[in-house]
């Protein structure tokens, strides 16, 4: 009866700049799977590690800057091989560092919210992006 | 410029049995705030602890029940005086145990979905836990 699977966490930054633009950034080919696609930065907890200071890691691990959390932007659920990944995606806020690639993602840019849905973004992220792009975005 | 409140994660379990109820316990006078009110089992995740062993952990202390966790139940935030809570809603199924309640809570109720509203529910809870039911229960 039990699955097999068990539940890992992750982590992922929205963070905003004032025109509400969000920044993702592009999945080089060093990563095994997904390359190609645009992502919020963030990642997986280390063992022990909150999730406030686990994404403030990968942020700046990924991207060169720090940030301030603002506030929760909502979670989801995938299915990966192994694990069972329960995904937690917080607003945040600059609030320093250089903006600058590692060796995980190749481009980055800044985008309106509304744009979201002309980029390639990763499948078991693209519907709860879409979905935060719209409930953030007010209606004409 | 910086909010002084770090943030903090807590977990709840939306225990559902064969006919759809959730299992939801009334805090007691032990507690200091909130007495009366009903909430999922559940409760602040130790530090360096992961949100499925802290939220098992949690049910078993708060109800003597064991449980698997199925799938996540979604994620709400809220301020205390000294944090603002990310709380993880996560499905569960009994797999043991036997039901009693700890000092912290005087009552418990299987109960379907669509009644929760008609419970005294923790204030930064109750939007939530009303969406889930919506959520969950099929259209007429």
């Amino acid at each position: 009866m039990s699955s097999a699977k068990p539940f890992s966490m992750a982590v992922k930054a929205v963070i905003l700049d004032a025109e509400g633009r969000c920044l993702i950034i592009r999945r080089s080919a060093h990563n095994s799977n997904f390359v190609g696609c645009w992502e919020w930065p963030g990642g997986k907890l280390d063992p022990g590690e909150s999730f406030a200071t686990g994404l403030e890691r990968e942020v700046l691990e990924e991207c060169g800057l720090t940030v301030e959390l603002t506030g929760l932007a909502g979670a989801l659920e995938f299915e990966m091989p192994k694990v069972r990944v329960v995904m937690l995606c917080m607003e945040a806020r600059l609030t320093g560092g250089t903006l600058r690639m590692s060796e995980e993602h190749d481009d980055y840019a800044w985008v309106p919210l509304s744009d979201l849905q002309n980029r390639t973004l990763l499948d078991h992220h693209r519907a709860f992006m879409l979905d935060y792009a719209n409930r953030k975005t007010p209606a004409p």
